[in-house]
């Protein structure tokens, strides 16, 4: 296992640049996750607007809602896309606008509304999705598929280590 | 090397539940990354709400200066912080206003001003940095040493294979 080293050099200054070589192994790591989540982030920002010439949170709400048929509440999908409720509220009214998403009146609760998308919807999510894929698949054509392998199961570890630490001392 | 399983359940939907079983892994990791930077950014955010009432984008402002003692043009800070120059023009104004950070002419250029720490802004940035150097021990602390360093280096392959991929087609 090779020590740490730093890959960084001053034209291509981003997030890790934060970090000293006497900085903890943890904080490089966290400072090396941004830069990666923050490249790749922003290079699909970029593909929708250029080819679909829509938005990151757009295409995020229609990902979400195209995996379930019956549809979610207003709660779900905020919670499936780690964001407050009040920062969808808008974006689901445009899209109901445009008539991509339609509101389901629920038959328990009048307030807990569920949304989910239109046939119409689908067919714009399924462009955009299947393109998405393959702007996703170029960013890791660098990396081996053991590699990917090793990666996924890492960032799972990653994942339930960070789980645990929010639980534990969340107020 | 296992395959890839989904160890997401209804009760922690997150990003990765955009995911689907039969989706590809290039895909399964992209959200799984996501997921990791969304939820340990968040977590930092918190924290720094909590314990020193400040918010995330200010404690990054001022963790790149302090790695630099003769400041940066808000050009070279906006690079490093991944966010466009009009994104942190108001977060700068406001920490000059503080006293946290301060304008210092340029020798050779009117217009690219620098920025750089006060000793208070340096001060303050050094009780901030120690906390969140803490906290995000306690985000790693389920992952051993000896995966981490496995995740620094494939993290690091992914950077170099993002940037390749995001220099190939940009336009």
């Amino acid at each position: 296992m090779s020590e740490i080293s730093n890959t960084t050099s001053h034209s291509t200054a981003d997030r890790e640049s934060a970090a000293g070589r006497d900085d903890r192994l943890e904080l490089r790591l966290w400072l090396r996750l941004l830069t990666c989540s923050t490249m790749i982030e922003r290079r699909m920002r970029a593909m929708l607007r250029q080819q679909f010439e829509t938005t990151l949170p757009r295409f995020d709400v229609l990902a979400q809602l195209e995996r379930v048929s019956e549809g979610m509440t207003m709660g779900e999908l905020s919670q499936r896309l780690m964001v407050s409720n009040g920062n969808i509220t808008g974006l689901v009214d445009r899209l109901v606008e445009e008539g991509a998403i339609r509101r389901l009146p629920s038959q328990t609760d009048r307030r807990s509304t569920r949304v989910s998308l239109t046939p119409e919807g689908r067919k714009i999510f399924a462009a955009m999705s299947s393109a998405h894929a393959q702007w996703i698949d170029q960013v890791f054509a660098g990396v081996g598929r053991e590699d990917k392998l090793r990666l996924y199961d890492l960032l799972g570890k990653l994942k339930g280590s960070a789980r645990v630490s929010a639980g534990s001392s969340d107020t």
